[in-house]
């Protein structure tokens, strides 16, 4: 089922990592986390090699002229290293969820039936600069029980592969098959590879921007886990304690702009009477504010007009990831949804209020990953759900939707025992 | 996020849907239930004039010389139609799993976290010649929350107008949305369209044969649960009891041909002394056997010569769905499992066997949706499994693997609820 001709640069790779998904499978909790333990162990002992590489990647690409943002995510030191090989060791705590029965039962005819999880098989992960995914992919895929095919940037690729050669010979040393680990090419054409080896990969998982989601979603015939895109909402209540929601609004905007879980519009009861509140916390924190005509009118009469620029469709669609905020006043609950249905990316929507039947419809309405009641949209996150780790957020429904931790990273098999049984 | 442009021929009906899907996602099990008992008795009411329309289908398609067996699949009677009714009676009975909380805990944060089970909206089938299953797949949506998009075969459009017309108006008396069920048109590129609506279309079920499926599969850019191919096979250990292994594979092999749950290939080890008996009672049942050579050499030594015709390696990957059936005298267990990993389809792979050791390498080293242990691999199958309804039986390994019930048609939802909780 596995055929790789057609695959000129990643083949051998990823036929590597299927002979090793094979074993994988197979392998006892100890001896995965034996493994996790040594590369840990080995990143620490190597680092120099790893700066050594990864300074030469950061020189080249400063030269190429790479925006200092970029740089910046690219750059690894010893204390960044030093992190990665601490979150493998974290991954040893967690408990490994292959073997995990999800459901069992006798049937009438005496047949047991048992749901058990299995690994994936082949993970291929899609990434951009950071070289700490190079790391954090592996052990999350190898704690589950995968093959990890990395495709990390071109600009990383000198610290990717010092990473994954420091990875690699700690793994096989403690027991872990050739191909656990593979880095592809960083060749614009492993990509597509990737994305068309259907029967060879099982899964590809994007992280990144928005453009390298939407190019892995539209392209790939290879299942896909989609992560990431975030336009989360606020919606404030009528019913809404005026602290919270300005708590609530101000954590979710300002806390770190950056990330997909971060909010990006709010979405006000035309009879909420502290809207001006909301505007000016929000001001007052550096935000710059596009709001529809209600918006204007009521920060007209605050006197902050000057901190409100129109709003236009574009705004509602976008993911700002700086400090803008679009700011709509609504009419009810109703309209909030629908903007919230056009306009959302199913990633996470937050309402503030104190209804309790206001807190059901929302809850009912809005179809999103995760909806939030009286708390910050940046609670969507592994972490703070308490999965000990997270190789993403999907956004989308089938499989796995929310923060992905290790049982995402599964698949399961029905184990069927009987005693000579036939069908009649 | 649903932009309809660009989908002329099934944009209306998919737009419709979607506003079907806002209001099912929020109805209760009641409701739900309400209607499809509404449905079950019109189609018993106005048998009549769904038969009126399946006489024309199957005329014209008489007229068209299609082949019996496509006839005898398009063609409906009362007792059909009853016994479609009937299923939908017995979906009324199953729980509901749309509310589910499939797990729930309070962070030490005080947040209550709870993954709640949401209908995945609008559902797409698309199906071949059986209108049995425009109202399968209609109860099946409408009772896990969601909408359907129905694309069945031009030889069947009369009979599937006839019926989702009475389905409609039975779910919509009893309170069901405008778009909870939309047939869409038979025509070539309507397929194109619904395997193009990412955004509008949640998830794309094929149910057919396999060319059906592996268009779907190749084409689609809205995720796809694949279905179906089965190359199933049989591996007779030494430990196996002679008597059981005849029972199981014959009912493999023979109990019904046509479906992708029964066995083609039989793998035996080279010790087991009993092989000779094994072919003689499949060729007493009727089944032509293609063997590789050790097979040729022991049906020689039986006298067996005349019923075994040589195998090539497109036996090793046919799902003949007829009375044939490959046969491989294997060295040991791990040749099995290598020729199960290079011709399987991920679907159901049984192991006759005393050896509890053989047991557990052969349940750890098979990748599929079934592992059956001393039983038949007909028995991977919703109904048997105890799921009470089933849309198909999953090969793929993202989201659900192995029969499709209830559940498997639902996503999921975190519900974050706090006290205006803020992110530190």
């Amino acid at each position: 089922m596995s055929d790789v001709s057609g695959l000129p640069l990643i083949g051998a790779a990823a036929q590597r990592a299927r002979a090793a998904a094979r074993v994988l499978r197979t392998l006892p909790t100890d001896t995965k986390d034996a493994a996790l333990r040594a590369m840990a162990d080995a990143l620490v002992e190597r680092t120099d090699e790893v700066l050594a590489a990864n300074a030469a990647d950061v020189e080249a690409a400063a030269a190429a002229g790479t925006p200092a943002a970029i740089l910046d995510r690219l750059r690894l030191d010893r204390s960044r290293v030093a992190g990665v090989a601490d979150a493998l060791r974290q991954l040893v705590a967690l408990p490994d969820p292959v073997g995990d029965v999800v459901r069992g039962s006798t049937l009438a005819n005496g047949l047991q039936l048992r749901q058990v999880r299995v690994p994936l098989g082949v993970v291929g992960i899609v990434y951009e600069a950071r070289p700490n995914v190079t790391v954090d992919a592996a052990g999350l895929c190898l704690k589950s029980g995968n093959a990890a095919l990395l495709r990390g940037s071109a600009s990383a690729f000198g610290t990717n592969t010092a990473l994954v050669a420091v990875l690699t010979e700690a793994a096989e040393k403690a027991g872990l098959p050739v191909g656990s680990i593979e880095l592809l090419p960083a060749d614009r054409a492993s990509v597509g590879e990737l994305l068309d080896a259907r029967g060879v990969v099982d899964v590809v998982i994007p992280r990144g921007g928005a453009s390298l989601i939407q190019r892995v979603v539209r392209e790939s015939r290879v299942p896909v886990i989609e992560t990431g895109e975030g336009n989360c909402h606020v919606y404030v209540d009528p019913s809404a304690d005026p602290a919270m929601a300005e708590a609530v609004v101000l954590n979710a905007k300002t806390h770190r702009v950056s990330v997909c879980n971060s909010a990006e519009t709010l979405l006000v009861h035309r009879d909420v009477p502290f809207l001006p509140r909301l505007l000016s916390a929000l001001v007052d924190a550096g935000v710059t504010l596009h709001g529809d005509a209600g918006t204007i009118e009521e920060a007209a009469r605050s006197g902050l007009s000057a901190a409100v620029v129109p709003a236009t469709d574009e705004d509602w669609g976008t993911e700002y990831l700086s400090m803008d905020m679009a700011v709509r006043v609504v009419d009810d609950l109703p309209q909030a949804l629908d903007h919230i249905e056009q306009w959302g990316t199913g990633h996470s929507e937050a309402i503030v209020a104190d209804s309790a039947s206001a807190i059901a419809a929302f809850t009912a309405g809005v179809d999103a990953a995760a909806v939030l009641v009286n708390a910050s949209t940046r609670f969507t996150d592994g972490g703070e759900f308490g999965f000990g780790a997270e190789i993403g957020i999907s956004t989308q429904k089938l499989h796995a939707r929310g923060p992905l931790g290790l049982p995402e990273l599964t698949s399961t098999t029905y184990v069927v025992t009987g005693s000579g049984h036939t069908r009649r």
